[in-house]
């Protein structure tokens, strides 16, 4: 199995406040795309959900994911970009605080989200790196 | 079957420049993504490859695909996408005319794409979409 860290440029794409394609598997096999904010967490990708939906469902019956993000940079005129491909779980709870985390990343400092004075607590899902594929510092031949 | 028609406003995401995330599927069933250009040819949407790669022949195998892209705008600070889910297929042949027009686009204006002098006909991989998700005016109640 590869190396599951991720690197620390990855990492910082992951935390620059850049969208998340979530792609979960449906259970007919076909794919479910979603775009989402997210965050690491230690060693993990995190998101916050405050209700259940298709991609909670779906991670909960197969959790094999992939996450894209676009970056900074080109090769070649062709952008930079990361996937994250990894092992998904939910975990119960914890979305309005990592929800507000994130706001403040993807809107701005200072605002307040969830917009609703007792938000539910939710779920938090976490994504288990596998492996680091793309275009970028992170995937070309070390040289 | 929803109508797989591709409403004017997510025509214009496709054909604004903007990054595809496309997910196909691997055969033992995990999401494969890769971020390329995209763009629109009448009703399918249409993807250059100078090579076979692994989303050529994940498609050969199972032409279930999703393609995601983000828009401008946003929904109470959470950025708008589009996200198409389709049936693809590969035709042989096209990909030198169909990167260059997709080149002045994405790079700009007069670039020279691919940059070699006799490029390989390559693969055209056409999506016809069966449904349009995500988050903006495509996807809002009417109201």
């Amino acid at each position: 199995m590869p190396d599951p860290t991720v690197p620390a440029d990855v990492r910082d794409v992951i935390d620059s406040g850049r969208l998340a394609h979530l792609v979960t598997i449906n259970a007919d096999g076909s794919p479910h795309v979603t775009v989402v904010w997210a965050g690491m967490d230690e060693d993990e990708i995190v998101i916050g959900k405050l209700a259940e939906d298709q991609k909670v469902r779906n991670i909960r019956r197969d959790g094999r994911v992939a996450v894209s993000f676009e970056a900074d940079g080109d090769h070649m005129g062709m952008q930079h970009y990361v996937v994250v491909e990894g092992t998904a779980r939910v975990v119960a709870g914890g979305a309005p605080a990592l929800l507000q985390t994130l706001a403040e990343r993807y809107i701005g400092p200072g605002v307040q989200f969830p917009p609703m004075p007792e938000p539910p607590d939710g779920f938090t899902i976490r994504i288990t790196p596998r492996r680091v594929r793309g275009m970028g510092p992170w995937n070309t031949p070390a040289g």
